[in-house]
């Protein structure tokens, strides 16, 4: 039987550490291919490059059976050249991440990680991204791959027919105080946002983005969410949807344009 | 009584027709501030900026009471900027648009018409992403205008109590062909990528993003969908939601990760 063909990409660049710990897991699990940004790409969205020319590169950046190509694009765009370009075949899973930071409640929106998840899942490749939340650059990942192998091994086994994508967020600690694994929903939550207005040296004014996630769940949707999954130390299992119709919101509306 | 508070936002940038159209419309609805890209962002999906600065400009692009700012921004950095640093009070609703080409089925992820209207969204602002079927730069949006202002006006009335989010797709074509406002879901469909792959002066190769939008509805689907209603002539309405959870695959998964 063929090894499964499994795609890597990630949104913090092809060296970061995150998809390098992510890669020595998936050898374990099939043939790798990694096409990944050649640079950090976080908070892309689901950006893609249309008004730009995209270049590809082979590279080695450590050892190993995986094959590398880094690309000047987006994730999004990872996925979708890898696909067309790089892959011999439509791969059995894609998996996007270790994520340097977590992508729970609302930035499944705005995170780079996710949107190449999304975007095999829109071309019907069964995928996951995963986060953990730890910003840092050298945070340590061991404890993390545990889960990943668990996760993406079981996803590989149940061969989903169609249409799955996971929102993967693990808690950062040793892989003893992690309590487990749980599916939840996506938290209600929403960014406090707080520019930080400087002046530039020509007299100029300028704005960083910063601010805070805030939880605005009530009770009984809070005790399923992935926030509170986090918070309690296990690790959080989101299944994402691409059909953004607000079904319910169809019946509140249908009269108002008639 | 106050008039209401209408921002405008866009991701062609603040001088593209489209805007201008959408500006005129909301000029007879409210009170209008307008904070729009200072350049075209298009498939920017959900970006935001957070590696880099942002600068803002106040500017008069052509006569109206409109007051006006350009960003150097996204068009989900323009809703956030003009929340924090511009706006005198929570507006009532917020417009973006209107786009030079269809945000209809799958698009809606790509978008950064409807990442502007989602972002609006998380606020709690009422937000609707206006969209017209024709790419060019010099498209005539008279026709949609009538339909901007019908469906902007009504979301007004009703005064929607939270999270609503609508994405608008208008015919190209003479009103008189326009056949009415169709409630409907996001058509199932996927980019089919072509890569044009081109060789640069110097030798190496690069490639161009292209391909088309084809449908994967089945016939039930697409009955109801966006890419059917703008198919036959109607203007179509979809709600979006950014709880991105597919609830029914929670069920699926439950025991995969035991």
């Amino acid at each position: 039987m063929n090894k499964p063909l499994i795609l890597v990409t990630n949104d913090d660049g092809i060296d970061a550490p995150g998809i390098r710990a992510l890669i020595e897991v998936m050898n374990e699990l099939g043939e790798v291919y990694v096409v990944a940004p050649d640079k950090a790409q976080s908070g892309m969205g689901h950006a893609v490059t249309i008004n730009s020319t995209l270049y590809l590169d082979e590279v080695k950046i450590n050892n190993g059976p995986q094959k590398e190509w880094s690309c000047s694009g987006t994730p999004a765009d990872c996925v979708k050249i890898a696909k067309q370009e790089i892959l011999p075949r439509t791969p059995d899973l894609c998996v996007s991440g270790i994520n340097h930071g977590s992508n729970s409640g609302i930035n499944v929106i705005y995170s780079g990680t996710m949107s190449a998840a999304v975007e095999a899942g829109i071309e019907n490749i069964p995928a996951i991204g995963f986060s953990l939340q730890d910003f840092s650059y050298d945070a340590d990942f061991e404890p993390a791959k545990f889960f990943v192998k668990k996760i993406a091994q079981s996803v590989l086994n149940n061969k989903p027919q169609q249409n799955l994508v996971l929102n993967v967020n693990i808690p950062y600690g040793k892989l003893e105080t992690i309590k487990g694994i749980k599916i939840c929903k996506q938290a209600k939550s929403t960014w406090v946002e707080e520019f930080d207005k400087r002046v530039n040296p020509i007299g100029k004014t300028y704005y960083w983005l910063s601010g805070f996630l805030k939880t605005i769940d009530d009770k009984e949707d809070s005790d399923n969410s992935d926030l509170t999954a986090l918070s309690k130390n296990y690790v959080s299992v989101v299944p994402v949807s691409f059909d953004l119709t607000a079904y319910k919101t169809m019946e509140t509306i249908k009269n108002w344009f008639n």
